[in-house]
């Protein structure tokens, strides 16, 4: 009552403070939440700040405070929000006092539950401007509530509270924006309906912590620098760490439900990943250039798969939900409270460098940072007790944007002195008062140039001033964010049954969540002590690989992952061992969508495979030309040997493709690649053979009621398939069973009823031509995940 | 004459100790050069330790040392160096005493000088087994004197001095052995004329170090912990280090000669490079195996080039050689006294691992050992401070086998706690009491196992040893000291002009000495202060590269390795330039032999090249099968293709091989690659052909006298060659002429005559084909080196 007493009081004695000398038009900040939890903690303080700073712009502000709360309760419970608004050192506290008292008196409750509450609102607005004479800016809309409201809220902006043609309207949003890539991809068209892309303010408020929103500044400002040694020849690793001390406790009904990825990953360190990979754009304060070559990197990120991360969770955890979310006793969450996630960008700039993500709750210590450690290229011939810090180049090199907390306990940039003295925009960042002592990240303080803001703003008001200047790159764009869970979620949906580590919290937790990258995948250090096993915690992953027999030969079995890996190794031993044996190993692998998987695994976790020795040849091929992307060779090198180096004389795709046209007999590619076998495998029996099956039986390309292929003396075939395209080129049978050794891979749920019957059927080949598959003296494996066996 | 009338007493007595009890048979060895320095220093004492050994083994022993002096002379000289001979700490006194006493009477002198003296040798060693009965087991020749004095005493070892059938001959050899590849070649002949293999005996000191003479057995004996990371994956570096206080005061008309790469790199560290890089044989004590391993590992390592190196030569070398020398003032060595040499093998084990070898004298400490550090794969979730040194997998990792002196003043093997406790033999190797306070490595001594030897035997003792008990596998054999010198020849050749940095010496180097790996290369990481500059020192390499004209073209000239480099920087400047611009780059690449180290250079420095985006092209073909090492594409693919990343569909080598047969022209592969190039690259345009130019002035492969590919429309020609094989494939001159960019590639001496004549003469492609090279809206350069411009 109070407030609205004084606004109507200023309004009818013509003198709200200086909305008068506005030239550049009036700004209208509704924060909707504004007795809610955040607004109470940073928002209302962001926008004192707001007006302390932009009071003498040219723009008039009114801020409207709204919630669902009625009047009179809910201007009590702002005005004492209000109230609190504290004083910045560096202001003058005589300018502060008269300015607070100014900001007071610009502030207004409002209910806003009904559409025509909305109504109300947009006419007050309008009252104002037209009673002061004042024209109209814009209006920005602070959503501080539930998303679940958000498409309600929207709706009633849209319909009753857009400000007139000529002026904007910013409306700012927080997180969670979705839970995975879908429930976001349907929020997001949800806004879209309400709002245009450029209305929409996305906050993440770690755009705007200081030391991250100057990673990209510092790149451009230090161009000089960095442009040689920003990539993969002299970045060893790059860290992006937000620990927390706290746990969840009182918050599990959010936690339980989200996690530590969600929580933090997803958003805040998924956001400084991008500003360290995504290459420059020539001008970095262009929003539009910025997103591009954001998403640009968000394209060259490797996918992630269940081992490329590791999870952990406090101990208290399971009683804290149990207790707040009223769960039974047997009740388990594997919901992660600490994650440590490995990811790789496949640009030719990063290629091979880990970027390490960790973040978690009830660790031992509160601390953020971005932490970029360079490689030791030198060699240092004088002895380490007569080493000059700043100049030896065998120190450790690194580049830290730290957020903030642990040791230092201010924003920070450090560059090591032996890397360079880095450009710093003097208004903003100063170099720091050395603390003699301190050691951070493995070396004492002295060794880093380092850098603190002049002025440390919390990361609200820099937002709330990016907001009003219309500094979109701070925000997130709906693009990038669905780029985001595009990224996240397969990682999510693969860990969402994953047993995570329980550990005690704090500085117990020792050793416990320490890491290590093994071929491309993450794992614990040490293993999990028995004492806090669960047995009753027994996951899908944890069975077995399962070993037993299938059509009267061998069957290896487990979940598809593990399938997959053990396949892989399967393939690698052999080969190690046949090149041992005749210095060579001819492999003929099929196409198809199943081997693709196994194609990545083989790339990117086989480095002592040996490919230099390696002959690959196909199985089938679909008439078309080799660089098509249906060719299963183009698979095949896109999957497989673009990665690895395999010489190009063993590289043996099917001749598909003879005088610039597509498998017509007279050109004879089948004899071709006929005596291209007889001429290099001995006695054209392939080390090798890796088949798959089709849902109606069909193997290579042979398939059911066709005579074709399936014996005589022919070894390679020209075959119709009955799904496009039609034309097919494929090894025989008989070339086939020639063979050392034959895997047959089957995947997933849809291959469990041919599955199922080729179990109860015997020899018969023209009906199920994989039933004709049986080595004359060689060795047939079946490979199959538990989908395709137990459906 | 004193010890001489001992031994004759002694013989007349019958009382030589322990002669009469040898069951095993007599050894009689002759030290050549008993009164030298090294005799003096070491080697006597090696035999009296032999003999403390051995004296019960079964075997009798006489020690023969010779010289050139006459006897009185030569006895009073050896005396005073028995005399001094030590009891070893580990001996209980009494028992020391007796036994020097009976090894006293156990040497005799002999001059040896004519090939009487030879003759006379011989027959006393025959007497003295007659009168004492003795079967005679074998005879060590130790040679302690000048290399070239080798040849004459293993003349008259061979006619006169060789021991009766079934009893062995073994000659001690000691280094150096030979100057480069063609000497040692040669003295290697000389002394296989009078010595099998099983008897020669070339001594390597360093293999008598027992740090270095364990590192095949802690490989051995610790398999388990070492397989899976002794290899690219985990080693991150290796360093191989001596480092000398000492200068070469007093033996510079030696070193003057040697350098420090021939006096201490080509065998010590070589030999300790090859332990730690070659493949475990089975049975580590099995020298043919052993051998076997190591010389697959010398065939491994990648040559040495130019910049592999960095050189030093400390500031009063200078006058040292002047005055030792007699040199004159304006004298100027080049002797590097300093190196630091980055050694890489391409072996599948170690690829991409840099093995750095480093020796000095006048540094600032004495120490030598091999460092092996392993990657940090690990991220500590716990903060620094709480971190437990034991179990932390984010201190560094390392194995250190350390040779002696420096910090730890004793031979040691270190492996640090956190990756592995070694396995090592208890009766050799002991747990070491911690030094609380000393730090290694940059980690605290007791964050490592440390193992130190039971008994710290000296090199020369080891080595004795191991002469006596036959144990090959501690001796250079000619196969692996050529290997040796065939891999460090080709760097001694290329730095035998190059100038040295300049030091002062001791701790006042600094980091002068310190020096960094830069794509594959070695360079100081300080810039030469300007004061240490002599401006007399200018060498050849110091000449930038020139830009003129040549034929109205630009010209690019420098010596050959610099043209290359700046070749090769050029093609990937317009390769990056290109793709930028067109998404793609059409590159035309010649044969023969100058393109090869262009090749290698691309594949080895240019890591940024946009291999993805380039096509590669043949400019002309021999008729041969692709993989025939005849093959322009063969040698194409094997210095670069398979070292990049250009995708398969890319690759278009020229259709010489249709049908099974070459070059047919009713196969018509002249007009297939026509297609192809028409179909993929723009008006049939290449974006860079590169040429070279033959002696006779042709150019791809057309050839002078010949109409062939000169005009016309077709792009591609079948011709003939003067010189085998004969027929080739090539494209035509109006194709070439029709590219964006030309370069024309010149390399050699033996181009001195085409390249005057060519500057001579206007556009006469009948008689020098390269003459009609003319873009007709492209750009042409040439790029030829000093030798090929200048003669």
């Amino acid at each position: 009552k109070m407030l609205g007493r004084v606004l109507c009081t200023v309004l009818f004695m013509g003198a709200l403070p200086s909305l008068a000398e506005a030239s550049q038009g009036h700004i209208s900040v509704i924060l909707v939440g504004a007795t809610g939890d955040l607004a109470n903690k940073y928002l209302w303080q962001g926008l004192f700040q707001l007006y302390m700073d932009q009071v003498s712009s040219g723009h008039s502000f009114t801020f409207h405070g709204a919630a669902l709360a009625a009047l009179e309760q809910g201007q009590r419970l702002m005005f004492d929000i209000l109230k609190k608004l504290a004083c910045p050192p560096d202001e003058s506290p005589n300018r502060c006092a008269v300015l607070k008292d100014q900001f007071l008196k610009l502030c207004q409750y409002h209910q806003l539950k009904t559409a025509e509450n909305y109504t109300v609102l947009n006419r007050a607005i309008e009252r104002l401007l037209r009673q002061e004479g004042l024209k109209e800016a814009g209006r920005i809309f602070y959503f501080s509530v539930a998303p679940f409201a958000y498409t309600e809220i929207a709706r009633h902006i849209n319909s009753s509270c857009r400000p007139p043609p000529g002026a904007w309207l910013r409306v700012v949003l927080e997180k969670p924006f979705g839970h995975d890539l879908k429930s976001a991809q349907q929020l997001a068209a949800e806004l879209t309906s309400f709002f245009r892309e450029e209305e929409m303010y996305r906050v993440d408020h770690y755009l705007g912590k200081q030391a991250i929103a100057h990673i990209l500044p510092f790149r451009d400002q230090n161009r000089e620098f960095l442009d040689p040694i920003w990539n993969q020849h002299h970045v060893e690793r790059v860290e992006i760490v937000l620990k927390e001390t706290v746990d969840a406790k009182g918050r599990t009904s959010f936690y339980e439900q989200y996690g530590v990825i969600r929580d933090v990953m997803q958003n805040h360190l998924t956001e400084a990943l991008m500003f360290l990979t995504m290459e420059l754009p020539t001008n970095v304060s262009r929003a539009e250039e910025v997103l591009q070559c954001k998403l640009q990197a968000f394209q060259s990120l490797r996918g992630l798969e269940k081992n490329s991360a590791v999870l952990g969770q406090y101990q208290a955890y399971a009683s804290q939900v149990q207790e707040e979310l009223q769960k039974a006793q047997d009740y388990i969450s594997t919901t992660p409270t600490f994650a440590g996630v490995l990811i790789h960008s496949d640009s030719l700039r990063w290629e091979g460098v880990p970027f390490l993500l960790t973040s978690g709750k009830a660790l031992d210590e509160r601390v953020g940072y971005v932490r970029v450690l360079f490689k030791n290229r030198a060699y240092c011939t004088q002895r380490e007790t007569l080493r000059d810090a700043g100049h030896s180049q065998c120190k450790a090199k690194q580049i830290i944007f730290y957020i903030g907390h642990g040791a230092l306990n201010t924003p920070a940039v450090l560059v090591s002195r032996n890397l360079f003295k880095p450009v710093m925009p003097e208004d903003s960042w100063r170099e720091a008062v050395s603390q003699p002592d301190l050691h951070i990240f493995g070396q004492a303080l002295s060794d880093y140039y380092v850098y603190t803001p002049v002025k440390e703003r919390d990361a609200y008001s820099v937002l709330i001033s990016n907001i009003y200047h219309g500094r979109k790159d701070f925000f997130i764009t709906s693009e990038s964010l669905l780029a985001s869970w595009g990224f996240w979620t397969p990682l999510l949906d693969s860990i969402s049954h994953q047993s995570v580590r329980l550990y005690p919290g704090g500085a117990e937790n020792q050793h416990l969540l320490d890491f290590e990258m093994v071929s491309g995948e993450l794992a614990f250090t040490l293993a999990e002590p028995v004492e806090l096993l669960n047995p009753s915690r027994l996951m899908p992953s944890d069975y077995r690989t399962i070993q037993s027999k299938f059509r009267q030969s061998p069957l290896v079995s487990a979940w598809s992952e593990d399938l997959i890996s053990q396949l892989a190794s399967d393939i690698e031993k052999t080969a190690s061992r046949t090149v041992a044996r005749s210095g060579q190993f001819h492999l003929a692998l099929s196409g198809g969508s199943s081997p693709v998987v196994l194609f990545q695994r083989l790339a990117r976790h086989h480095y002592a495979f040996p490919w230099k020795h390696t002959h690959i040849w196909l199985v089938d091929e679909r008439c078309v030309p080799l660089s098509d992307t249906e060719s299963n060779f183009f698979s095949l090198h896109n999957h497989l040997l673009q990665s690895v180096r395999v010489p190009y004389f063993n590289v043996h795709p099917m001749p598909v493709h003879l005088n610039q046209r597509l498998c017509v007999e007279e050109d004879r590619g089948t004899e071709l690649y006929a005596k291209e076998i007889t001429a290099l495998v001995a006695n054209a029996s392939f080390d090798l053979v890796l088949l798959g099956v089709g849902t109606d039986g069909h193997t290579a390309s042979l398939f059911p009621q066709s005579e074709n292929g399936l014996k005589g003396s022919q070894s390679v075939v020209l075959t119709e398939s009955p799904v496009k395209p039609h034309q097919r080129m494929s090894l025989s049978l008989p070339l086939i069973n020639k063979a050392r050794q034959v895997f047959i891979l089957v995947l997933g749920k849809g291959k469990h009823d041919i599955t199922t019957l080729l179990s109860r059927v015997g020899h018969e080949p023209r009906k199920w031509p994989v039933s004709g598959v049986s080595p004359s003296s060689g060795q047939l494996v079946w490979y199959m995940d538990y989908e395709a066996l137990l459906g």
